[in-house]
């Protein structure tokens, strides 16, 4: 019998490890809020155990909001020999390889396994896993990844997975400049945006952010706080070490980053990634509505 | 009865025009390698007419390379009062302005139209219609586009359609060099870009470029050509200018019209505009496959 | 004799205009604000006349803000046949030509011949001259361009004098873009700016701007108004148009001018062009001192 | 008596620890292939010693290719306890706080004083020295290092002079991508490049590139390997860093190290840093000359 654990009860964890009861008869929960977990284990049938206990499951999977965090959770920790920790961080792909060094000289397994797919395909078990690490610890974590996601990626070795996801973030901040700088021009020149957008998204110049960021979070003006600003920043950040060590030359995605970086130290307190287009309103004196 | 007219049976208006037939009793086509015009009538029941009597029908489509080409056929041509000429080229939105006020003179209505959806819209009539011009001639042309298109919006006054195509292609551009970018990154770091591509399209970072141009055209390694790199140079050059008109900071497109410039002064001819990501190949030593 | 005039008595021409009188026995001297015309006659020996007169002189210069400004002034004038007329104004290349054009018709020549140097170089007739047009009128205008300036250089056809001027202060932008760029990071990181700049001026990072802005506007906090924002910001425009007409690829001048444009969009009423570092500040949260 | 050695005599350490012993008793030279430092000790009046040797002394200068072959060479040494060592590479500020920790263990001073000048200013004892460290430290070196340079200044603590360097070197390319962006786009207008050249470096757009740079190396298309273009990359990527490191928003330099970076994947192997004009030159098929 496979016990599972998961570590981090945040917007997402919570909404993921509701899922496993459904496929695994012992789930273990802990959060650094305590209370949460006893909340989850109430509403979900899972256990709320001490972390000590946690990492003597089979599997642990863990959500935090930094690769750092997780360094510092998992150092002094006694995981149990032979388990494999899958860690659904958007992390870093330098910190996934000296973890996997770490615990493999412990037994222990490493999987970078970030998600996509936000609060609600959390909760509708649709997420999708990029996942970098040995072949033998994907195939043995995958059904227990199955049971919260759809689309589950081996994508490569260790880091792959944290590289994956972001670049995936970072394709994505291109492609929100790339529609603020765009909307600002078609509405300086009297272009009805609503029916410009309807346009685009049915020819070639369509994105994820034309399709679902523009008329759900900018074009209404709400703007909601689900993925914060200074998180893409970091996430863009990743993608631009990840060019610099391999020595490319990325000038698209350079500048993209630092039109974000600028974006976030001028941004208000808990703003949504989707307010970085505030800039561009800002320079232009042009409101995407 | 209306009578409709399409000039320019290049590979888009060639199929274009083939629909009409099925719904207006009249339909004439001229083309400047008249050979064409008459194969067209043969196959598709069309007639195959003079550019003189052309110019007598209600509603007259034009499809040709760049507004230029429209502006030297329009000025001789003694054209029936009270008709509409639709301009489906990929055009100049000063053009359009210039030929509507022009046409004005003579009671001719001006719509620039440009249409997505390449050959495969043009052949299933799926296409998407973006509309400058007045609410009036829109109301009176909208049966002729709705025999070819599926999507037929009505962006704004002259030249609206015109800016929204020129966006359109710039925004694709960008997603082109994001792409590019992104992949070659992941690929130094030892990424399987098949499934990193499979993550993305499931994610926040999708594109129309990631969903199609990667897996059809570059991945694939075939770069087919059906939308030559110098016309994506040409159409990134009029989005740039509209951005320089109304005085605005693009930094994220002006920098890829540039990247497109330079990928289009060193490509081979008759390259696709996907090959574009040949530039980033040779930088970065890596292989987009 | 050769009669000079000098038509724009502003912050330059009012100080060229005076040098003109210790050359040359007939200086005539127009100003739409004519109180300035009459008061540099008294102050400098010049004749204040009226702009039909003016225009009768063998060589008349002129310097306006713009040249939108120059060609207004000069469509309905009648202007002296065999004459040759000297536009110091930051201009157009186009205009150049347009009004080289129309000029010819009439036998008069045109020079586009912007000058650098600012308010102390034309107090001390030290400024450099940039000319375009022909050789011929050139040499004819050449002594009293020599009456004002220091270096006089003939750069090519018509329109090559604006070319070169929008170039360097292009150029100029982007250093000062660099600088304020390089400073932030170097404060940043603790470094004391005022011994780094002594290190970068006698190095190979050097440019006119870390020799003159960054130590007399900048890094004393001063900003003196002399070289207005907006005029940077359309001086940019003009080199870039000159990038777009040539179909060249310029990515760090495409980026320097959208980032002047924003710097310009976001800036205080009245500020000088060194002011456009305050961008940069905003962004970092540091201050250049 | 203060005893002085100098590790590394490449073609600047070479020219450098000449002029040592007008200014000291006993100077230590050591070279990996030590033909040179017994030459240099014929030449000079030096002493020849084994590394061991040479790390007795009580000011220490080395200046070797990068950060990393200074940390390589100095782990395993035994050096005199209350020595200071003055780096004279081109680093990496992060090794200079590394190694200035390391030392400090040993009581010994480490200072990061990166020079500028150039073989030339090697030559004649007029480099500039740009220093990190303390500055008890600095006041003791400060009369080894006047023997070999004109202006020395104390930037900051440990890493300021590596920090001034790479961002010296960075505002450089910066210059020199502006330079060649800004002389094509003359030439496509048909200008005189020299006469511009003279008038540009009269005006506010000079640079040490326009200075030096464009008629040494690029307009008599001599392009002298003195700065290799991989060390000019390298250094761009150590100013990116500090970027990255402070969290900034510096797109002029992002992009200009991304270009700087794809000049050197495509040039020809030993070229000059000024040989990144070239990719330009393929750009726009435009020859600077």
């Amino acid at each position: 019998m496979t016990t599972v654990a998961f570590i981090g009860l945040g917007a997402m964890g919570y909404r993921m490890a509701a899922h496993l009861p459904k496929h695994f008869d012992q789930v273990l929960v802990w959060n650094r809020n305590f209370e949460k977990a006893k909340q989850h284990a109430t509403e979900f049938g899972t256990q709320a155990v001490s972390l000590e206990q946690a990492v003597q499951a089979d599997i642990i999977f863990s959500c935090l909001p930094t690769s750092q965090d997780i360094i510092h959770l998992i150092q002094p920790l006694q995981i149990k020999s032979g388990s494999i920790w899958v860690d659904c961080t958007s992390g870093v792909p330098d910190a996934a390889r000296e973890l996997e060094a770490l615990l493999k000289q412990r037994n222990i397994a490493f999987l970078d396994a970030p998600v996509s797919g936000q609060t609600i395909g959390a909760e509708n078990a649709t997420l999708t896993f990029m996942v970098g690490g040995s072949e033998a610890a994907f195939n043995q974590a995958l059904p227990a990844m199955q049971a919260m996601g759809k689309l589950i990626k081996h994508v490569g070795a260790s880091g792959a997975g944290f590289a994956v996801k972001a670049v995936n973030n970072m394709m994505m901040a291109v492609h929100l400049c790339a529609a603020a700088e765009g909307f600002t021009t078609l509405k300086a020149h009297g272009v009805n945006l609503t029916e410009a957008l309807d346009c685009i998204n049915a020819s070639s110049g369509k994105s994820g952010v034309t399709e679902n960021v523009l008329p759900q979070r900018v074009l209404n003006r709400k703007f909601p706080l689900t993925f914060a600003l200074p998180l893409l920043a970091k996430d863009t950040g990743i993608a631009v070490d990840l060019i610099r060590q391999a020595k490319l030359s990325a000038p698209v995605i350079g500048l993209t980053q630092s039109l974000i970086q600028a974006a976030n130290d001028t941004s208000e307190p808990d703003s949504d990634f989707s307010a970085a287009v505030k800039m561009y309103e800002l320079w232009s004196n042009i409101t995407l509505e």
